[in-house]
């Protein structure tokens, strides 16, 4: 399992509109093949910077098959408008997996 | 509900060590009051570079409780020694919660 994380600063005053159209946007990412799920989070330290957190069964799932598929024109028609700047976009394995207390 | 991301980046060869830190510090954040867990996620465009996830309760529980507290020291005292530089640390708030698919 691959964790994509997507850093984006909104446009100031987009917050309430990017996070709709997030919300929007899940069901593009439910069609995608080998995404198995998102969160979105907000930062308390900088609150025009969010993180989408996307996980998929594997780095070419959303490298290749949805980047190049007509689902990412989807995801960056809806979110794209609120953007501050690109994206910045990094992969992770899980090097330790969820432990809950 | 708040997530903790610490950025941690680690000396050359000291991946293994400090991964194997982390699991051991996971009975650390076990006793610290708020904490619910952890995850430990690697880069894969930079494979030095580690996030991790700790989500707790409250912000204060981990920037006032857990950092003045003993817990705070003994988790520095296993993971330091393997930082290459001072951790990256911003704090989350959930705008879209986890959805599954």
């Amino acid at each position: 399992m691959i964790i994509e994380v997507a850093h984006i600063k909104v446009k100031p005053g987009h917050e309430a509109e990017f996070e709709a159209a997030v919300q929007t946007a899940s069901a593009v990412f439910r069609k995608a093949k080998g995404c198995k799920g998102l969160h979105l989070q907000r930062c308390i330290e900088a609150p025009a910077e969010y993180e989408a957190v996307i996980r998929w069964e594997t780095l070419e799932d959303h490298t290749v098959g949805f980047r190049q598929s007509e689902l990412f024109q989807q995801w960056r028609e809806l979110v794209g408008p609120h953007f501050d700047g690109p994206p910045q976009v990094r992969h992770h394995e899980i090097a330790i997996p969820r432990i809950d207390f």
